[in-house]
């Protein structure tokens, strides 16, 4: 949000910050154990890329994600580690503790603006929640270790319906009060309409103009990207994706999760907003990644190639339009 | 593009025009031929959505399109037809004068922006394409029928890579001096940028400032809603899509063709944007299209239902996010 824009034709630094979440929201939802190996070798082909941030996996309770159950020898196997900001999402002081000894740049807390959502997900109260961060935050400051204010379901909850801007700014400035000041505002489930995305962002950004907001937008309802214009126009300047669109929605089967990293590299392209990440690198990475996981993913650039793609006259469409 | 946007909470006519366009751009690729009762049934639905306009079938030759051999008598029986405007997409004279004598209310003509994919798509050059319109629109005129402009490859051509805009408003000119105001810029193999959007509606509308334009988008590369936004802020309010999703690109296996019409109708919705749609009552259509074509399309919101989907608590999410 705070980085420069392209200045001429020469990009001076990128002008969105694209953070890649594959590795854990599009994992987590993968039954058959994915390799520790193979994890790190896409985690280093996406750092590869010019990715600036990955998050790499989740210090939660291996019984609850048995798939992520390799978290700490994922981030020690990172051998080109220092050309991004590794991230990973913890969900109390003990997962905090494991990432910060793990060797992670940076840990993502997490909240849901709507109590059922937060009793669900973390089996506890949003005011629970809350106050439990203080000491996340303190041992993550301590170890230099920087840290993110998640807010899950800021655009509506699966069980409630509509979620007030008020309840998400409630929860943005206890963050705030803790010092943490990088907040995500996550669609979990899809649900945000650019209505949503307009209110919420303008809310947040009017009670606290300092705050560093990035959005985690999902594609369930087709409109991922839209929202993500959306929000750029609103100043956004942080968006989470995750590559291939790897990821689902675990409340409508067939559904798309996460926004795809290369289709929304491809539409800041056509905005003009720099990212510094090769689109051409990342597709091969994002074909590897169907193969990994054994079948087709929703991303459409790693299907049609990028515009630069050239067709020999040979291939006959079928008519016009 | 000329409708009245909606006062207050009343829709008092829709603030856009969305065109059906499935039962012809997505029809027509599929190798499997519809029986035309089926033809018929869906497109009775649509209409009873409250879609106001339907590209019905295309009246090409049945050799190149078998798909669309029945289009006279798709058109014929159509019971609910005074609901709707009927459009078909027709390549010339000929084709004109039958969907003329077939009853529909508007035609579609299409010329290629870009010369190698006229003529691979329609075998001849593009001044060829124009010169024959003249005839096509003396007959639509004279039958009371009216005419839409369609230029296909206006954001870019598969084979030739960029094309300028000038070529766009070239073409659009020339619709012009024919008395043709309603011009469709077609993203035909889903090429388009914003950047693209935006240069050539701007073009277009400054050299032809009375034309009302449209556009078509594909999603090919994910971002066709994105580009959907971009066109709406330039002012445009008449846009493409197709039921389902249905439609696909001949040069990509696999990637997506038209915008999903539902997931419009939902993005619409949330710019405040009214359509006269019933969005719960088209979720219903497109899911019947994806049993009549047997396979899953790539509509997102009849897969995850609206935002207005609510879910029992016992449907548990696998983790935080």
């Amino acid at each position: 949000m705070s980085q420069p824009r392209t200045l001429g034709d020469e990009p001076v630094a990128p002008a969105v910050t694209v953070v890649e979440v594959g590795p854990r929201d599009g994992f987590q939802g993968e039954r058959r154990f994915i390799p520790t190996a193979r994890k790190i070798e896409l985690i280093e082909a996406l750092i590869d890329t010019g990715l600036p941030v990955v998050e790499v996996t989740a210090f939660v309770s291996p019984k609850a994600v048995p798939q992520l159950a390799d978290a700490a020898e994922v981030v020690a196997g990172i051998r080109n580690r220092d050309r991004a900001e590794l991230l990973a999402l913890v969900p109390n002081l003990e997962g905090a503790e494991r990432a910060i000894a793990a060797g992670v740049d940076s840990i993502g807390l997490v909240v849901s603006a709507s109590e059922s959502h937060n009793a669900k997900n973390l089996n506890r109260t949003v005011d629970r929640s809350l106050a439990g961060f203080a000491d996340v935050v303190a041992a993550a400051r301590a170890a230099g270790v920087d840290v993110k204010g998640g807010i899950a379901t800021s655009f509506g909850c699966p069980f409630e319906g509509d979620v007030p801007a008020a309840r998400v700014v409630h929860i943005a400035r206890r963050y705030a009060e803790l010092g943490v000041t990088r907040i995500g505002l996550a669609d979990t489930t899809g649900m945000a309409q650019p209505r949503h995305v307009r209110a919420v962002v303008r809310a947040v950004r009017a009670a606290l103009p300092a705050a560093e907001l990035g959005l985690h937008l999902h594609d369930t309802r087709g409109i991922g990207l839209a929202n993500a214009v959306i929000g750029l126009e609103e100043g956004v300047r942080r968006l989470d994706a995750s590559v291939a669109g790897l990821g689902g929605c675990p409340f409508a089967p067939g559904a798309t999760g996460n926004v795809c990293t290369e289709d929304l590299i491809f539409l800041l392209d056509g905005l003009d907003l720099a990212t510094g990440v090769d689109l051409d690198r990342l597709i091969g990475v994002a074909r590897r990644v169907e193969e990994l996981v054994g079948r087709a993913l929703p991303g459409q650039v790693m299907k049609a190639g990028t515009r630069a793609a050239r067709h020999p006259l040979e291939a006959v469409p079928t008519a016009a339009g």
